[in-house]
């Protein structure tokens, strides 16, 4: 099982520059993928494809999106036969609806574990492979019928990780918000994986890129790692 | 239907020092309330309680938390006599999670809905009140078994407004989020309630209280408000 998990995907350079190695990497000769963009909300399906395409194409990958196919049994053909599988960011909530919606989970998750496919996912796309969507910095303005996503890693992901006390904001902090799931789930790690970061994934390798320290919370414990190989807390 | 809904508990000057005059008004001579603490994840339920029962205890208004009846039936017979039905902050999801798996909600919809109770809510207790919990800003830690809410008002409310926009978080925006929201359901007006301002409502009427002008988002529109009376966007 192969997967590049990115924190985000825009950064001062454009969108995905900073990622283009590491697609690169990942899909490893791969000449096509299947786009999945439904986690777009405010930027529309067809918009989102162009802008993924365009931002694949130094690297040779020619991506065709999923939402092209109205009928799920379509879909899923695409899915069966899809050998890199790219899940962009945007609405959590509103990804996972479509997916369940469409009946699709079951079968991204086959075809990522099988091998047949590797997995790309950036911010929400990168939610979607953990165990549930419930550390997801996203508002819920979807319902998706349940908070259990792709468990394609043992862990939690929490993307654009930060935690930064805002001056006047009486809500929680970031690590409060993730202090809340702790609590109610000690025994499942969350990483929060910071802006520019991502995490590349080898059966159960995991080895974290990008420029800055990343928080493990498991329980009430809480780590700073650094990047380069991560093991999960004990 | 009398509610005083807001946007958040704390403030320089201590827990719901800001909300005293309003929960006073509201109450309305009344002085019992029965707390629903479920929203409290970090903090749990018997410290929410005494937080709360302190926070009332100028009012004159003596506070008996729902966690303290384990038999829903009791919990239940408790909301069918509850003068006031205060609503705490916390985790919304959490919040409704408890409330649907105790099967209190329609309980709690009928008893304010009648007038036989008045509505407090403050943060996640704010959400509560509106169709759906939607527009929180709460990470879902829990499964709430779907999002809708108790409906009391005909609009959602976004608590802890504001739309900063922090340095280096390449995530949502408040405004960006909320647009998510009106993109998929264009036809339900979202009023984004900033820090220390509060909803009074009485049954049609709307009057917003506090310092700071607030947003009504409904569709692609959007229109600043400043405190006073409030009617729906058109």
């Amino acid at each position: 099982m192969e997967l590049l998990l990115l924190s985000n995907s825009s950064s001062d350079a454009g969108y995905l520059v900073h990622a283009q190695a590491a697609i690169r990497e990942l899909a490893d000769g791969r000449k096509t993928a299947c786009f999945i963009p439904f986690a777009g909300v405010t930027r529309d399906w067809d918009t989102y494809e162009t802008l993924v395409r365009d931002a694949f194409a130094p690297t040779g990958i020619a991506v065709q999106s999923l939402h092209r196919l109205a009928e799920p049994a379509e879909a899923a053909r695409a899915i069966d036969a899809a050998e890199l599988i790219v899940v962009g960011g945007g609405n959590t909530f509103r990804l996972l609806q479509c997916l369940r919606e469409r009946g699709l989970l079951a079968a991204i998750a086959a075809q990522v574990r099988s091998g047949a496919a590797r997995y790309i996912g950036w911010s929400a796309g990168a939610n979607l492979a953990c165990p549930t969507i419930s550390t997801t910095n996203d508002m819920p303005v979807a319902d998706p019928g349940g908070l259990d996503a792709l468990a394609l890693v043992p862990f939690q992901i929490n993307p654009h990780y930060f935690n930064l006390v805002v001056p006047g904001f009486r809500g929680e902090t970031r690590d409060q918000r993730l202090a809340e799931f702790t609590v109610l789930k000690p025994e499942m790690p969350v990483l929060g994986l910071p802006e520019g970061n991502w995490l590349r994934i080898s059966n159960d390798r995991i080895e974290m890129g990008g420029a800055h320290a990343a928080r493990w919370f498991k329980g009430a414990d809480i780590t700073d790692v650094q990047p380069g190989a991560l093991s999960l807390p004990r």
